[in-house]
């Protein structure tokens, strides 16, 4: 996994002025000084460089308050872009967003199936070329590429821990045949983690700096905003509340524990017990010839949910008990981290949300531990579909927005020490 | 609750400083100024005032590196005191801590048990008072009172959601009654968070910075550290695995949810299976004349780990089932955190944690989610009993020693701003 390429410690001033004016919108040298405790002169200097790089524009002047009247500066919004790509078995999602992270462009294709991975990477390749292309955008405009992927990822860049449908890409060295085939620079992650990323970037959570998404696609899982910064944990693979145990005596589930949220509560869950009900299984249209046990497991839940939606009975059952479980996972995250603000997201509930949602309220009402203290908001992302995407994207922009903690002079106790650390968009 | 006194912007100043001499152990005016980024100057006249104070002394002469010997400084480890209190129920804890945070006085008194509030805290301020005096410590010199308790504090300074046995202390203003009565400053936090405060301040942890402790006492509950900081949440009640759900179809819990660790597994629930099996409870001597259900949960499950310890099968099989619920509730916060280090600590396990800590270990070994890409250590506290009133007066001692944030020129999203901050003084 490669980082952008940057020098240091210039790229801190460059990366910490840069953020600063990203966050306020517009904002004078003056400002600037005053926001980073940088010196009038190296402010003088970044800020020229940024603008020779095309990064800044000078946009007006601010209101005089009496003396000489300030020049305001901006980002160059399409000045670079990052490309975001969610892949999974079932999709594969891209965004092209600019350098304040809005979408200028998306597109969806086929999953990886059971695809080898230097066969579906070659095809990623051509999508992401195809995506740059269709909307005009210079190549040499765009930062990188973040891949996000329900596996973690191991120092070396390829998967691990992968959940059975991708488990032909463990191991798999995928930063550096991903770079090598598209001519980016690649930065992985979690697809939970990049949901709540997405949802900060984007402002779909207001103000709030502490949040988790609780995600569901193909499998379940969630991802951590904590002071914002996104919360990783010790190898990448934190809020797995996939795998948290519901019920002690539970169906074993692949990671090897028994009663996990996944195995009890997932879409494959949920399409497994309306495939054994011959009734559910007819009103889906899952016993038809077309469906079998092999078909994705995104369709057959979305055929599920169709099926809820125009009133099965059967159908609507199923959900509910799977989101009766979500809700339980959803408040163990929530008495584990004493949240206030949770966001469902990924492609599943992009489609379910708006069974899950009312039922993970509830449940957070009626049985919080902290409720006599406050309360839970949950919320359906606005780009529930998407939001991994746009997040991997927003990895890549914060690279080159963020600034290195290590430059700074300072001791260690008074910054944060996680690789995680966010900046968020001034405006969706 | 009030806050240290303090002066501001200078303050800051003088607690980075001190925080960096606490950590390094010595260090010279040179070494404070490339470890903190202040100038010479600033440093020079820092320390100059630290000297005068009595918190800081001259120590000696580094070896000369060719140029001038460079003085050594150190903390003046006896010029100031906190004290640390641990109520609850069934016992209260003191310890008296130099600035190092070195316990130099300890006790264990009667537990808060069914008294009037304002009863227990005269008695506190009395056992305060012995506590001082019984060292000889000038109480000028003691900078502060910590108190934790396993009700988490409103913040008006009083418990709320409680467990049962603390119930009458809901809202009752503790902080302002207790300051005027002890005569000195207080600050209250939640015991599990607070002995993982002990855990990281006194060494226990080593180098790590990101861990939990799984604390038990009456309940069960953990703390949190997060890249050096206590993660506290949005109201303080943060690590509440005592009330995640490992069973949905389990007993109802007091906290209103079904099948949460503490209802299956907790003290009460181990205490309460000894007594309903006639061969157990003779074995542990519970039902004896002195004995009753009214008896203290703690001193009834201290006979059964007793009654383990000498060989009773039924006793440690009851709690070997204690310690695979709480295994599992391990593995969920280490699911959801992606930890590598868990502390048992708390006054149950300091007794139990023998029987526990080869159960939680065998369990993260063969079932924590990650356990392809690293292990989690588990270990038992070295002051198992004590760590929330050493916790407790390291609260007091951080506000004294480590540098408030906001006084920092940076850019906000370079700096800590959540409320978890172990650097901060709790709000009023």
């Amino acid at each position: 996994m490669s980082t952008l390429p940057r020098a240091m410690p210039h790229a801190t001033s460059r990366s910490a002025v840069l953020d600063v004016i990203r966050a306020a919108g517009t904002i004078s040298r003056v400002g600037l000084t005053s926001a980073t405790g940088l010196t009038g002169a190296t402010i003088s200097t970044v800020v020229r460089r940024l603008i020779d790089d095309g990064l800044v524009l000078e946009t007006g002047h601010a209101e005089s308050t009496g003396g000489k009247p300030r020049v305001l500066l901006q980002l160059n919004l399409s000045s670079r872009f990052a490309v975001g790509v969610h892949l999974d078995h079932s999709g594969i999602s891209y965004v092209l967003t600019n350098l304040g992270g809005a979408v200028v462009a998306r597109m969806s294709r086929a999953g990886a199936g059971v695809a080898d991975p230097p066969v579906v990477v070659a095809r990623i390749a051509r999508e992401v070329q195809a995506l740059i292309e269709g909307v005009g955008v210079d190549r040499s405009r765009v930062l990188g590429l973040g891949l996000v992927s329900p596996g973690p990822m191991t120092p070396a860049g390829g998967m691990r821990l992968t959940p059975p449908s991708m488990a032909h890409w463990n191991d798999f060295p995928l930063a550096g045949v991903l770079e090598t085939a598209v001519g980016l620079p690649v930065m992985l992650d979690n697809d939970a983690t990049a949901s709540a990323i997405g949802e900060y970037w984007s402002g779909g959570v207001g103000a709030a700096t502490t949040f988790a998404t609780v995600f569901m696609g193909a499998g379940i899982g969630a991802g951590l905003i904590v002071n914002g910064s996104a919360y990783r944990g010790a190898s990448g693979n934190a809020g797995e509340i996939g795998h948290i145990c519901l019920d002690v005596d539970g169906p074993e589930c692949w990671c090897g524990a028994r009663g996990c949220t996944e195995v009890v509560a997932g879409p494959a869950a949920v399409v497994a017990a309306a495939r054994a009900d011959g009734e559910i299984a007819r009103a889906t249209g899952l016993d038809q010839a077309g469906e079998s046990p092999r078909s994705s497991t995104a369709s057959a839940f979305a055929a599920v949910v169709r099926a809820a939606r125009r009133g099965e009975p059967g159908a609507m059952n199923l959900l509910e008990a799977s989101a009766r479980y979500l809700a339980i996972a959803t408040r163990t995250l929530a008495n584990v981290l004493d949240l206030d603000l949770v966001v469902l997201t990924g492609p599943s509930l992009a489609i379910a949300g708006p069974i899950y949602l009312p039922v993970v309220q509830a449940e957070l009402d009626r049985s919080f531990f902290a409720r006599a203290t406050h309360r839970i908001t949950v919320q359906l992302s606005r780009s529930a579909a998407m939001s991994p995407a746009i997040g991997a994207a927003a990895i890549v922009l914060q690279a080159e927005l963020v600034p290195l903690r290590q430059g700074l002079r300072l001791p260690e106790n008074l910054v944060e020490s996680g690789s995680g650390s966010l900046a968020r968009a001034s405006a969706p």
